[in-house]
């Protein structure tokens, strides 16, 4: 496969898990252009430096960005927005943002409001660690992700061909995807399990208070369940609540889930209830078998 | 470690993956008494006899636990309530029966029944398998799990030491449960995540329906949290009707926090959408860190 060169000049903002890891990756795959990194700590920024994960690093976002040709965003999803109005301002002519955010409605509409000597287009590349931060950073993490990418008004061809190259350029699998379809997608199949994790740990967590023998006799079933659960709340804070329809009405899917099969069970249905349970085992096993 | 020898008879009633991977486990640990299985179909029959699981198989009950002195049933719940009835009559004096069911309450309800010249003792081995079936029997599948036991009106002291003798031979770890503890600690524990995987899946199958899409952009968190979705349907159908007042409490719980999270998430709040996040993760984190 043929890709284009990179930029050479590119910003990271954001070095937790997702935006030190992308270093790592490009710097194992032989990136050789200037790479510059904004984190939110001096103690980050020390330990991306130290590490040499980054040539340049800084706390101040307009001057990391200021000289950047592809800018991209790897923080929470409301801080993110800010930070586009941020480089609204900041970042030179043609300069291409790009984001790791997890919801695209919100983000684009943000990217839309950019002047026209930027460029923009949306990204999510549909990985992540339970363990947040820079020490958990992974250069492997994103071989093999599906990367989705959406236009936004400021996204130009070429730009989005760049954007594209850095996604294959650390090994993901770029998909494209309209900001119309991403997030009701992502609400299902990533926010859904996410919050029915949540639910299961809170219901566990309530009725553990009484009953704390309950965590010793846990098994796969819980261990798998609720694994997401563990995972960063600021993150995950973010894309709640800039999904909230999406989730909302996924939400409303689950409970009804739920009530059929409370159902089932008190009137002691048996074959309604094998049927009902034959379906999602089905489901799971034959539309996604990983 | 010191144990009784385990009784020189055992008869397994039911060869899917639970019990088979018993015969499995006392063959590859040593066991050098007398073991019969009995299975539902003969071509199960036929497989346990060809791999020389058991010494000896059959499809009929009653012909099986004749001559055992430990009789393991290891089929789904409400079969196995039938067949405890059916050891009444079948069984020899002084056989001591034990099961491997998921829930307790019913199962213990009908080993009081049992005459007083029979002994029995309820269990749980808390492992399992996704797949089932006598092909993916497994020698190690008890290594290391909880095996939960619980006293019938039946269970004298040395049948009790026995069947937890049978545990710690294939390398389980006993423990044990008085039977009203049981049922609502597993609801928790095993029977919530396996319910909510299930709504999970529904509502994600549902929404396929018109947007397929969404099975081919999962990542983690719905691999994870919709993997015991896809379990066996007859095990799980029984215990969901065999523990209804704690499952539906659990799911009541379940709801009352997807509630919750919709509320804060419509309100946009920020500050109290994390401290809820926040619980749930360090619950997780803390409490459970499998």
């Amino acid at each position: 496969m043929v890709t284009l060169p990179l930029p050479n000049r590119i910003c990271i903002v954001g070095l937790g898990v997702m935006g030190a890891s992308l270093a790592l990756a490009l710097r194992e795959r032989g990136y050789t252009g200037h790479l510059t990194g904004v984190s939110r700590t001096l103690a980050t920024r020390d330990t991306a430096l130290g590490r040499r994960m980054v040539d340049a690093a800084t706390i101040d976002l307009a001057e990391g960005v200021r000289a950047a040709e592809l800018v991209v965003l790897a923080t929470p999803v409301r801080l993110l927005i800010e930070q586009i109005g941020q480089c609204a301002t900041s970042c030179a002519d043609e300069a291409i943002i790009t984001d790791m955010g997890s919801t695209k409605a919100a983000i684009v509409t943000a990217m839309d409001a950019l002047p026209e000597r930027l460029c923009a287009v949306g990204g999510h590349p549909m990985c992540g660690k339970e363990t947040a931060g820079i020490d958990a950073a992974d250069a492997g993490l994103y071989v093999g992700a599906p990367w989705i990418l959406t236009r936004s008004a400021r996204s130009t061809d070429p730009a989005y061909a760049k954007v594209r190259a850095l996604a294959e350029f650390v090994g993901a699998r770029p998909r494209d995807l309209a900001v119309a379809t991403h997030d009701p997608l992502l609400a299902y199949a990533s926010h859904l399990p996410y919050a029915l994790s949540v639910a299961l740990v809170t219901a566990t967590a309530g009725f553990g208070q009484a009953n704390p023998a309950v965590w010793e006799i846990m098994a796969g079933g819980f261990r798998d369940t609720s694994r997401v659960a563990a995972s960063d709340v600021t993150m995950w804070t973010d894309i709640l609540l800039t999904n909230p329809g999406p989730v909302s009405d996924a939400l409303d899917d689950a409970q009804r889930a739920i009530d059929t099969l409370r159902g089932l069970i008190e009137r002691q249905d048996a074959a309604g209830l094998a049927d009902f349970l034959a379906r999602a085992a089905s489901a799971r096993r034959n539309r996604y078998s990983r």
